[in-house]
């Protein structure tokens, strides 16, 4: 359980008292406020703010003086327009605001996406939560033995059994350490929380608020809710994607269209396509490619050849 | 006038209809929303969105799960504290989203603050407005005699009216060639848009959305409220401060205090100072500045030496 | 001419005493130093400085003691690989700066890309010089009819006759009267530089130091090396691509197979390809795609269909 | 011991095969080239690469064709005026790279600085060597009793030997198990990399190559040397500052006397000030500061009240 009844009371009573404005309103975000949506085994992700929707794109992109929107036709024409030929600046008229609940180990991939504004929860001020993430044994992958940065088959047996007691008791003891290093008892001066916190292993969970406009968060999903990326923080990304298509729908459907679910090809691999249509069949000798470019290729046109 | 009847009538129609929202509400920004501040003779400053607000930073510093406030006093403390601390992060979970219409001249300083994201109308796109910046008598400043960088006294008598009358009479007759240049009447091809704008002078208006972050915007304000910038920039600002001070009171209260009305000593300053406090009269020469250091020095410590 | 003989002799002193240095140096890029290559009628880009070769990146990517270079076949497939996937860091880690001079409504365009360092000549220090950028006739475009943002046919005759006249003329008059009002001759006091700059047109060129880093670097070339891109800003984009070419030239052989001479399809365009492939005839109707991505497509397979 | 002597030996080739460049040069940052400076008990700062001396940045200042430096007397007093007058752009046209090693938790406070670039050594990808920061016995502090996130006395006899011992043991177990969880010897698959670092502690050492340029870095270094700074990030700000010192010597003079000698005044205490020079006593009460505020400012002008 990620939190606590006066915490959910708090987010209750934050939920309880709608307030008037005159900016631009996205009903699919409200639905969303301050809820936390829970991920891995005691990590969250909430909405805190936003600023703008799909309207709010076509705005800017018009500088316009009014709502900027023709029809909603027309503004899906144009969304698709903008994110087709790379325009990112009005996408970048958008911003969000979460809380996020993460594991240090996910929260140390998230924090190299630089162009996002952050405040963490200081464990030199504060003392951390006893909880700490441990994977549910689906998710216990073993290593890859075709890609170094990959995960393979599941653990099984002994193996996994071993693996989860390892982290689980690590994890305990560490704490436990924590907390007596910290300790102020018996005439002890107590460690600094800046220092004792170094004992403690990756898994454990740290927050944040975390504020990034569309654009550059869109650029995080394509990075993180893709299959190459490490399942916890895809956890995350997943969730994150449920959101932005409540928020903005017309930005969302063109991101899937042409980021999520399209492809970059090289030169290499338009020739081999031309080739390909006009009958010739192509194989990874005569593609030019390497032996990873021509396995990503025949991925992505599985039937061919 | 900056704007046309049915720009008025746009605005007042997104001013007439509040809807709920969840979000945090700062009742000083609702009264400024989408309405037009004028700014020089044919520009102007609009609110047309934001994040947050003097709550929104103190929740943001404590990471917190609700509303983040403990009482107002508490708030203004801490946002002291970290005004004073150059704890940044908390202001960036502010954000403002402006729509602005300014000179191009104007422009070309404003841009040089990086950290921001702009919209600006496309002069390849569409045809530029015949408006252009002609300064006010009281604003046609001669050359500084001290300061390369600098405004004098201001012109007057037959010189200034010879420079007002070649401000006007350029940019009308640029801006006839301008449209001359795009005209397919009488079997012409008319110029590209993107070529015809080059005959344009730099007080003619452009305008765009600008959305910028509390921390950066008073990054901003600091340099170009100053009175050492150049005063067509300054006017801008100065509409810009009025309009942060309604929206979050307490931030720009610490603001004011610790960065517009504050000022950072050098070593040398302090040490000057201690000796004068302990009753040593501190000349320019035994100060160890140069002299415009020093000048800067008389003017923040006037009374003495 | 873009130098005076006092400024092509300090390159050439400069250029007359190399140093001996223990950082990566690339000879392709040491040809390139201080060198000015004229662009448009009196612009130039010259390097002024760099940082890192082909083997830096590999070495940043591999987190590596030493050169990180284990052989050119070895670095070559990876920073292909590194290309491919979008890894951008590793292409960060090399620096360059340019001296660049250009007309201001070239440098508008440019300076909308953020993520570089700029110094640019103070218009309100220094008086500008007097050099306009003039077309050549042969880019003398006339406004596309197809595309809004567009050149269409060259203007020809008396119409290209009159545009050029217009230019020259106009751009003699802003700068004979942007002197006169600078002017403290005869009593005068002289407009203040920061004001009287207001008069000039936007194709008054300006100069400016430019520094950025190659991730950032190549993808100002994808954009403005493009075709979609204005003609002006076009030709100072392709001659640093030469100049990237010669500096880093696996990292360029991959940004030209990967970027330039690649393409990215959307999940439609995908679906469309895997169907013709299939022996299926797409057509616009039944390819789902709107009449702008459907030229787009067929721009890239035109054989086909 | 930081390096291997292969390391040291691939350090030493580097070393020792100079180039000819045409590049500015430092002489002071040659003799620092690849060296390896000690930080904490495994630590270490290296410098791969540079760009630019005290020299560019005044050319950029100056956007000049050739050095740009006039002597170094005139070079000094525009470095000064430069650093004084916030104009931050000079300093961003030199750039460092860095290859540093350093534990966790110091590797996270570290990132937050995000104008940089950096490349992490991958755990996902690779395995983390056995490596862990133990605090030496005088730097083994208790929490302070005034500052919640601060440092007191250093912890002494028994308390101290226990958390020593805790460091010690909990990283040599987690290590081990560590390995063990990797291990794929007696049919065992191995867990992947990218799950078995979660069991790591923050003490354990990671690496990274960390480029910025002059300006990010010395706003760094402000607030990194500085005294509230967390010790073992200081460790590694105090050597960058030697370097720095060394590379651009005149930039260097100028911060030390500007910010790291230097200080902020808020009104109040410039107020404070003026009349404190004026004879009046001053005390807290009359003073309009908070007691933090107070303190503060009694700890730059002790003498007098």
């Amino acid at each position: 359980m990620a939190l606590t009844p006066e915490q959910e009371a708090e987010i209750e009573a934050l939920r309880a008292s709608p307030r008037p404005t005159l900016r631009a309103v996205s009903e699919g975000m409200e639905a969303h406020m301050y809820r936390a949506h829970p991920v891995l085994d005691h990590g969250f992700v909430r909405v805190i703010d936003y600023m703008g929707d799909d309207a709010a794109i076509c705005q800017a992109a018009r500088v316009s003086y009014g709502k900027g929107t023709k029809s909603v036709s027309n503004d899906e024409g144009l969304i698709r327009y903008l994110m087709r030929h790379w325009h990112s600046t009005p996408f970048e008229m958008c911003e969000v605001k979460f809380h996020v609940k993460l594991p240090i180990f996910v929260a140390r991939q998230w924090i190299r996406h630089r162009t996002a504004n952050v405040n963490e929860y200081s464990a030199r001020y504060s003392i951390l939560d006893r909880e700490f993430y441990i994977p549910r044994p689906e998710h216990l992958a073993a290593q890859s033995t075709a890609n170094a940065q990959g995960r393979g088959e599941v653990l099984e047996g002994e193996e996994a059994e071993r693996v989860l007691e390892i982290l689980k008791s690590d994890a305990a003891r560490a704490y436990e350490h924590y907390e007596e290093m910290l300790s102020q008892e018996g005439g002890r001066k107590g460690l600094a929380r800046e220092l004792a916190r170094m004992n403690l292993p990756a898994n454990i969970y740290t927050q944040w608020y975390w504020k990034i406009d569309l654009h550059n968060l869109l650029h995080f999903l394509r990075l993180r809710a893709d299959s190459h990326a490490q399942y916890e923080i895809r956890a995350y990304a997943e969730v994150i994607c449920g959101i932005v298509r409540d928020w903005v729908p017309l930005a969302w459907a063109a991101f899937e269209d042409y980021r999520l679910g399209g492809a970059t090809l090289s030169a290499r691999a338009l020739d081999c396509l031309r080739r390909m249509l006009a009958g010739e069949t192509v194989t990874e000798e005569s593609s030019g490619m390497s032996k990873g470019e021509w396995r990503e290729f025949r991925a992505l046109f599985p039937g061919q050849g």
